[in-house]
């Protein structure tokens, strides 16, 4: 286990850039202060360091875009790849696609209630690849990954007697406390002795206010003395990377402790409970809608992935002109799949008031109907 | 002058990875939009967008950090080189490394209040050049340029006779507001008829509290006739790269229009007079230090820049060694001047309490007096 090899490599521009940074020069300069050995009260005339991070494998991100932005910029290198699901979140294709790391897709299965397709997987991966993206809760899938499944994807990540090489795990637990369904959340650190994992969070989704950008990366990788090197240089190029970005705003900085020490458990149970009614409302109300289908029923977070049956419409050739007419004509948004890897699907925002949801479906039943083949 | 050429290029690996955001494809979609026509008030269960730009010549940022950030990934090109001022704020050489810009330093001449050393700027401008960077108030020289020098620097911007290449210019003025001295605050902004000008500001530096994250790009550009397809490409992709960042957060962007209405014209004005008070305590009282020389009276923002005597010294051998030793001796931080590109000068923060910077030049002296060479 120990010749294990990893598509990660140190990212030494990030180092070199980061060397020109105030808080790596007064880091060095604190050092050097001792208000006991000298009996002053320290005089602090370089400059404010906004906080400190405890734990060297935490480290606070300007919200989770900017955590995702982080970690493809550290991972990216000439002749890297990353998998991707299919559907994604569309930010990792976009950073990837910056970053010049080569994108390979794995499937989602609907069929199996959004699961890894893991021999497609298993068909794509190579020693260039720098990682695998999970997002669990899922999004746009809204589906939950089992601990049995969530343990057999490690298993192949974590490599085999076949091959030198392992796969670092990005796990996008940003939905992680919008779950309702029947299966419990797990998060993927809780295997990060397996192989180790990169989890990526988010604070503003619980309370329901985007743009609070606040955000975090998490090295669960708790078998530090088999991965020793690999996490220090990914530790490392962390640092670097964020030394050189913008640190979270300092105002919600801190308001976080008040925040969170006065928001009752009642509150985030109660928007669990208005999302999994608007989830199960939507699910049963969809099956009225003809030429569509929701497959699977959400468990979590606050999309619907629902299927467009495109042969069977006379005049609609694919999810984005779905999406482009039902705007036009009956004055409502959804979002083409496409946009997230997935054709002639359309993800649907299900956290509305049920009275809206009830006129939405109303309105893409209109429009099935009216654009469906004629008999 | 309709022949005149830019170093910038238009930035295509940005448009690229722009075109996977859901915010591109959500505007596609809200072009079909019409409730008027369709009578119906619309539903948007596509996604939330935080705000929209009026003005396309005016872009937010999250902070200033990132507007640097922005600007520099957006101009970076292989070959590419850029201008900056000695001494010079550090988030720029650190991010000038990270994109891989060729960075090329022009003095500023204390002799002469930090104003341009224009001949190094002409020994050092090729075609290859895509921007100088100008800040002003001075970061960290404290100084303020008089609206002839800048002219004399536009001038030479706009190309001549024998060249046919011109400069973009990146006007730093995060701190016009922190002006006390006795020449006026111009801005760049107002010559971007001579050359255009990328102006970067910044909110909360006028609030005395760091890290609100807002900041903004403004395209200073009045002769858009002359300049139309630069300035197009140029807006086009500062855009694409704020598609693919964070946004400003919303609480902050919330807040701001409450902040700016009751804030009162004298908590502005107090500010400036004790910034004044501090300066020019400063200013007088540094003159009590042995071995060390401020020659060039504070106009603007919260620095001073101080040069050292090296040689009168009898055990401090730079200016970052004189920090360290600072530091572990006196409990006291300043900055090394080496660290903003300027050996053996260091930077001192003058935003603090009268006594506490009294007690501070004591600390100094008593220093400096130590480490003398013995006469």
């Amino acid at each position: 286990m120990g010749k294990q090899e990893w598509g990660f490599k140190e990212n030494h521009e990030l180092h070199a850039a980061a060397a020109f940074t105030i808080r790596n020069i007064l880091e060095a300069i604190m050092g050097n202060i001792d208000e006991k050995r000298s009996g002053k009260p320290m005089i602090h005339l370089g400059h404010d360091l906004p906080y400190d991070i405890t734990n060297d494998n935490v480290f606070v991100t300007a919200g989770a875009n900017h955590a995702i932005e982080v970690v493809l910029t550290v991972l990216a290198r000439p002749g890297a790849n990353i998998l991707f699901p299919r559907p994604n979140y569309p930010v990792y294709e976009a950073r990837a696609r910056f970053s010049q790391l080569e994108v390979r897709h794995f499937d989602l299965l609907p069929e199996k209630g959004w699961e890894v397709d893991l021999d497609g997987v298993k068909s794509l991966a190579d020693s260039k690849t720098v990682a695998i993206v999970l997002i669990n809760a899922g999004n746009p899938c809204r589906n939950v990954f089992t601990f049995d499944h969530m343990k057999k994807v490690q298993f192949f990540n974590c490599g085999n007697s076949k091959r030198t090489w392992e796969i670092l795990v990005i796990a996008d637990e940003v939905y992680a406390h919008q779950v309702f369904g029947e299966k419990p959340f797990i998060p993927m650190g809780v295997l990060g002795d397996i192989a180790p994992v990169l989890t990526l969070g988010s604070l503003s989704k619980r309370w329901n206010v985007p743009g609070w950008r606040f955000g975090w990366i998490a090295i669960n990788d708790p078998t530090i003395i088999l991965q020793l090197n690999m996490s220090y240089q990914v530790a490392g190029s962390l640092k670097s990377c964020l030394t050189i970005s913008a640190d979270p705003p300092i105002v919600i900085q801190g308001a976080i402790p008040r925040v969170i020490k006065s928001t009752p458990k009642s509150f985030f149970l109660n928007t669990n409970k208005l999302l999994k009614e608007s989830a199960d409302m939507f699910f049963e109300k969809v099956k009225e809608i003809p030429l569509v289908a929701c497959p699977h029923k959400p468990e979590g977070s606050m999309f619907a992935m629902v299927k467009l049956n495109i042969p069977a419409f006379e005049d609609v050739v694919d999810d984005t002109d779905f999406c482009m007419k039902l705007a036009k004509e009956e004055c409502m948004i959804v979002f083409p799949g496409d946009a997230v890897c997935l054709k002639n699907w359309v993800r649907v925002s299900i956290a509305s008031e049920p009275k809206v949801l009830e006129d939405a479906i109303g309105r893409m039943k209109a429009f099935c109907l009216k654009h469906a083949k004629h008999q």
